[in-house]
Order: structure tokens, then C-alpha cells, then sequence
């Protein structure tokens, strides 16, 4: 990533510090994302019963006008945590927020780490003065706060798009996320904090989010496991000088948003834990979209289907059969499917294929794809899963307790 | 197993032998079951639409009365396969019911093995010949056929009751299974064959085993995925002399074979590959069974608990989340959970334990019990799995193409 190719949105500042919310380390775990005047803030959450005591309490006020400060830990994810946990997340957004001169009110919070443990409040109210000192405006700033909100991810996540509007106004986004591997010896969490300079309505920020969110970032997965903390937040602080923005404006803005996630949410799989292949699962001609999804979902997690491309196996079958067992009605005597292009299965019958170019087409490429026609109906839909390899088992079997 | 422990149904006689179903092998590979006397058979079946061709030949015919012969091959499932593989199920099942003096109408069928390869069919014609010149009634066929029927199995699957009725008749009930493990380079496949003397009506037999499966063996999970060709046949042939059951003597039969049932099922995840753990998920309180199923099945499914196990970490954090993510509804602050008795989580909050004791507790013992208690209704079921080691993903993904 070149900062030359990097665009940042007016108005807002970042920082990442380590302030020991993870002990024995010296990994930066504290990010503040400031803007300098009040925004506009969306946020789509965990649908976790469970969810952490920040989702609680961002999901209590977005989506909203008024708020400054985004702060994000990484080491603790402060869920499961009981009544203590919501005191703490609500303490953390003041900490943040009087670091900078805003308020608590001003501020929301994500957390993502080890369940079960409280946060050390100390540590946090330490981050916040010294992120708050470091704040700054560019491209290394962003990257120090984004790589603050990684646990095991073992690459940078951030992306931004420039964009003229139909108005004439040029506004920019940028986003920064983390996950979905595992973190500490804990559950995989899927954080993202997206900027922008564009002026925006709480609900059409919380529309645009919401659709944009829909098509990418649940449209990912690692092993299927939502976490307590998954969190997603838009802030909007119209400093580009743009007026806020409604129709053929607010539709390129959305455009523009759902872009930019989809460049970003297959870097999640992408750098899971102990993954060798980036799977992108088409899947065309279902009943709706939703049986679309749940047909590449249930591949996208099927064990049998990852550990089959891990070992570089056109093992069909597997993929064939777990579409077969998620429950969404469909002919199959009409199901076809390619696997890197090369056709494998047709109208519900095998085709003859050499085993061996497939195999080294897998083999020898880190993106895989698969693409499944049914004839049902127009439901169609693009997914993103890993392969499950040993290390995969390693890191989340051996390195724990 | 000794075999005077063994109680086998009067009138049936058993043989497994090698045919070649599998090329390059000596495992036995083709099982026939035989009633001396037509019986009344019942079946339970795979819910994944792209079933096996034995699947859909059996299901026409069960539940029903005269039926002979249960012919068994362990190397191809004959899934996947189009009408060519219709037209082999059947044609299996007259090869078996001839050999034996039989028709292939008196004959059900079951394959287990690699997915979308056609039948040898003269491997097939073979098996039944070689095997119907073996058949015998002692515990050493028995075992051969059910030695013939497994496939990456590595310990028999074999089970029996002698009861006596409120009638005062006494009758048999004996069961081989195999499965869920993987297979060749494919798929989880779960068999049953069960037989007994009793003499049933076609309904009476289907509802009992209908239960019986219910509670048992849908109540198992490897890795979630329902195969292709997962089928459990019993076939009653009324040799033990007793009348046709009704009222009392029906209870205690559904019971004998229910609880027959809830000893062969743990079998399977205990077998599976490369597997360290049997996990016995218990849930309490949910809202109803099916709730309670879903909660059970999520936690037995899910990478993050079963990884956990296997690394011997009481990290209750991802079975907490797990229930949490499965769509039922229920009190994230009333939930409690207990792991090989250790209390780890009480009403929602984290308990003070002995992390290094719990995690002995699970190292030490292949069994690992999960108890979760919730406050929702009268909700409860028993439900087992496997930990996920990284020999299963060798297995899975190495040993393949």
C-alpha cells in the first residue's frame, strides 16, 4: 500500500498506541479515529445474542448525529462480561472522548479479543491520552490505527475510494477492518470503522451501510462462527463541503461505499488463520437471493469442501452433496458446476474431466472459484471463504490455555 | 465384543466378503443381510436432494411387508450418478435377491463410498454370489457383514438386545453401523441395518425406528454435513414366534430399539477420523426440543469448540457464542455452563475457575461432557460430536486425487 494511492477524507484524525490491554507485548492495541466536527454515525452489528458490552452500547445510539470519536481496543473484547462490561464500555467511550475535548456522548467504541474478561480499565484510560497525543493526519497515521485494531490478522486491511458526485462535489471514503481469523486463543471478530467526508442523513448513512454490509461483509466466512463482536461503523462529517447528500448523490455515494467494502471484506478470508486459498463461491439461477446465499454459505463452511481444496482435491462431490443438504428446494437433475472454469458436474450428471489439470490449476493458484448454476430463478449472490488447512487447527488447538 | 454378549434375531443369516468394489484392496466390500422369511422393512433416510440411487430406490418401498434381502457395498455410494445409477440400484437388487433365491423386489439396497462414480457392476454380481455362498448365522458372519459395510472406520459398530415383552414372548434385536467419518477421498456416509425377530406391522415399524433415529443417530455430527447416502433399514421378520406387536409389547420394542440405537450412535463421532474427543453436548431449559437440537447442533459444529477441545482449553467463550449465533431466541443473562462438571459460566457472567485443573480434566479423558443450562422452557436433548484435529484435515485433504 502506497500512501500516493491512498485517499483520505478531510477532517479527521487518527492514531494507534499500545497501551498494554494485551500484556506481554508490545503490539499496538488502542486506535482513536477523531473527525474534527461532528458526524453523522451508522453501525451494523453482530447478530450474536451474545455480543459484546460495546456493541450494546454503540447499537443503543447509531444510527445518530453528534458523534467525533471512534475507539477501538484489540486484546480484550469485553463480551460476556455481565453488567461490569457494560459500565466498562461506556467508561472507555469517556476516557476516549475527554481525551480529545469531545464527551462520551460523542464517542462510540468496538472491542475485539479474548471473551470473558474484563477490561483493564486502566490500560484503556492510558491508550486514550496517548493516542489523543498522537493524533495526526496522515497516511502512516491511518495505518498505525489500523493496525491497532488487529489481533492475528497478519495483514494490513484498509482501502479508500475518491469520488466525484453527480453534484459536482468530490468526496472520499476510506475504511480500515480486521479478521475474521482468530484472535489470542479466542473467537474470530470482524471489526471495520469507515471514514468519510461526505454530509449524510442518520438514516440514509444507516441505509447505505446497511446495503453495502449486506453484499460484502456478510458475505464472508472463515468457519461460519459470528462472533460476540462483529461491528461495522460509517462516520460522516461533511467536511468535504458537499451538502448532504440525497438523491442520484446519496446513490453514488452508496455506490461508491459497497465498492469499496467488496475490495475489502475477501481480505478477510484471505488472511485467515493458516489459509493457503481464497475460495469465491458464484452462485447463479437460485429461487431468491437469500437461498443463494444460504447455498454458498453452507459450502463456504462445509468442511469437507475447505479441506478438500486445501489439498488441491476437485473433489465436486463434496460440493455438490453440501449444496444438497442446506434445506432450499431446487431440481438436481438442473445443477452445474465449474470449479476455476473447468466444468465438473452438468444437468446433475458427472463429466469427464482430466483430474490432474485441475488439480494443478488449484494447486498452483492462491483464488479459487466456484461457480454453481441451478435453474430456479434469478437469486444469485458472490461469497468469500478460505480453505481449512492443518495450521488452521494448529494455531486454534495449540496455542491456547 | 465377546460373542456370547451378542444376541442375535432368530431366522437371519449374515456374510461379508471382498468383491473389488474397491480395486487395490482385500477390505471386505460387500454385505448381504437375509431373512430366511419375508419381513416387514422400515427405512430412514437422507435429507440431502442429491441422495444416493439406493436412497431413492429404497425410499419408494418403505415402509412395506416382504422384504428378504439387505445387499450392502462399501467403495462407491452410486450418488450423483443420473439414471445410469437408478438403473445399477436396481439392477444390485436383483443380483442380491437372486443369489440368495429371492427376487429384487424382496431386496433393499444401501452404498456408502466415493461420490459420482457408476457401480462395477460385475464387482457387484460377484459380491452377491460370493456372499450368498457364505451366509451364516453365528456372531462371526454378523461381524463380517459389518466389517464389510465400514469404510475409513477403525473399530466395528455392532450392538444387540435380547428383551422380553409384557406378552412374555421374548425377542432379539441386533444393529451394525459405520460411519460418519470420511471416506476414500469422500464423503461422510452414516449406515444402519438393523434386524430383528419381532413381528411388526409396516407402520408400527416405520414410527419406531422414525423415533428411534430421532433421538440417535440425527442426534451425531462429525462435521454437519448430511451425506448423500445416510440410510438406517430395519428389517423385522417375526422368526421369534411372538404375535404381531400392539399396545404394550409395541412401547417396549420402540423402547428396546431406541435405547439400541443411543449406544450405536456416540460410535460414530467416537470413530471419527482422526479424532482425540467424544463430546457429549447436553442442553437444558431451551425452548422446546427442536430449539434445544439447534443449540446442541451449532456447538457440535462449530471449528472454534472443536479445536478447543482438542487442545484441551476450557475456553468456554466459544461455546457460549456458538449458542448465541443460531437464531433461537433466549436470555443471554440466564445461561449457564458446565464443562466435565466444572462450573464456567453462571446467569451470564464469567466464574472464578481453575483453568489448569479443567484443562487436565479434558486432556485426560476422551470423554468431554458440555452441559448448557438455559431458562427458557422445558427444552432438552443429548446430542454428540468429535474434537477437530489436524489429522482430519490431513486426512481430508491429503489423501486425495
Amino acid at each position: 500500500m502506497e500512501e500516493r494511492t491512498f485517499y483520505l477524507p478531510k477532517g479527521f484524525r487518527y492514531a494507534g498506541v499500545h497501551c498494554g490491554i494485551r500484556p506481554n507485548t508490545t503490539k499496538l492495541d488502542f486506535a482513536l479515529v477523531v473527525s474534527d466536527v461532528s458526524g453523522v454515525a451508522a453501525g451494523v452489528y453482530t447478530q450474536n445474542l451474545n455480543c459484546g458490552a460495546p456493541v450494546v452500547y454503540d447499537r443503543d445510539r447509531t444510527p445518530c448525529k453528534g458523534i467525533r470519536v471512534i475507539a477501538t481496543d484489540s486484546g480484550c473484547a469485553n463480551a460476556c462480561t455481565g453488567k461490569e462490561g457494560l459500565f466498562n464500555a461506556r467508561k472507555m467511550a469517556e476516557y476516549a472522548g475527554e481525551a480529545v475535548g469531545a464527551t462520551g456522548d460523542q464517542t462510540l467504541v468496538m472491542s475485539t479479543g479474548v471473551i470473558g474478561v474484563q477490561l483493564p480499565m486502566r490500560a484503556v484510560a492510558q491508550g486514550a491520552e496517548l493516542a489523543a497525543a498522537k493524533l495526526g493526519t496522515s497516511y502512516k497515521d491511518f495505518e498505525k490505527a489500523a493496525t491497532a485494531i488487529m489481533t492475528t490478522d497478519t495483514k494490513l486491511k484498509v482501502v479508500s475510494r475518491e469520488t466525484t458526485l453527480p453534484n459536482g462535489h468530490t468526496i472520499r471514503l476510506a475504511a480500515m477492518c480486521k479478521g475474521a481469523a482468530m484472535i489470542g486463543p479466542n473467537m474470530a471478530t470482524m471489526l471495520a470503522t469507515i471514514v468519510t467526508d461526505a454530509a449524510l442523513e442518520p438514516a440514509d448513512a444507516q441505509n447505505a451501510l446497511r446495503a453495502a454490509v449486506e453484499d460484502t461483509f456478510n458475505c464472508v466466512s472463515v468457519e461460519g462462527h459470528t462472533s460476540t463482536s462483529d461491528t461495522c461503523l460509517l462516520l460522516a462529517n461533511g467536511a468535504s463541503g458537499c451538502p448532504t447528500l440525497t438523491g442520484a448523490d446519496l446513490d453514488a455515494f452508496a455506490t461508491a461505499l459497497r465498492e469499496m467494502c467488496a475490495e475489502l471484506a475477501p481480505m478477510i478470508p484471505n488472511d485467515g488463520e493458516g489459509v493457503t486459498h481464497l475460495i469465491t463461491i458464484d452462485v447463479y439461477g437460485a429461487p431468491d437471493r437469500a437461498s443463494a446465499k444460504t447455498l454458498a454459505q453452507t459450502v463456504a463452511n462445509d468442511a469437507l469442501v475447505k479441506t478438500a481444496i486445501c489439498g488441491a482435491d476437485p473433489n465436486w462431490g463434496r460440493i455438490i452433496s453440501a449444496t444438497g443438504r442446506c434445506g432450499v428446494p431446487y431440481d438436481p437433475s438442473k445443477v452445474s458446476l465449474k470449479v476455476n472454469g473447468y466444468l465438473l458436474y452438468e444437468n446433475g450428471a458427472p463429466v469427464k474431466f482430466d483430474k490432474e489439470e485441475v488439480s494443478n490449476s488449484i494447486r498452483s493458484n492462491r483464488d479459487v472459484s466456484f461457480e454453481i448454476f441451478f435453474q430456479e430463478g434469478d437469486g444469485k449472490i458472490r461469497f468469500w471463504t478460505s480453505d481449512l488447512t492443518q495450521e488452521y487447527v494448529h494455531l486454534n488447538a495449540d496455542y491456547t490455555t
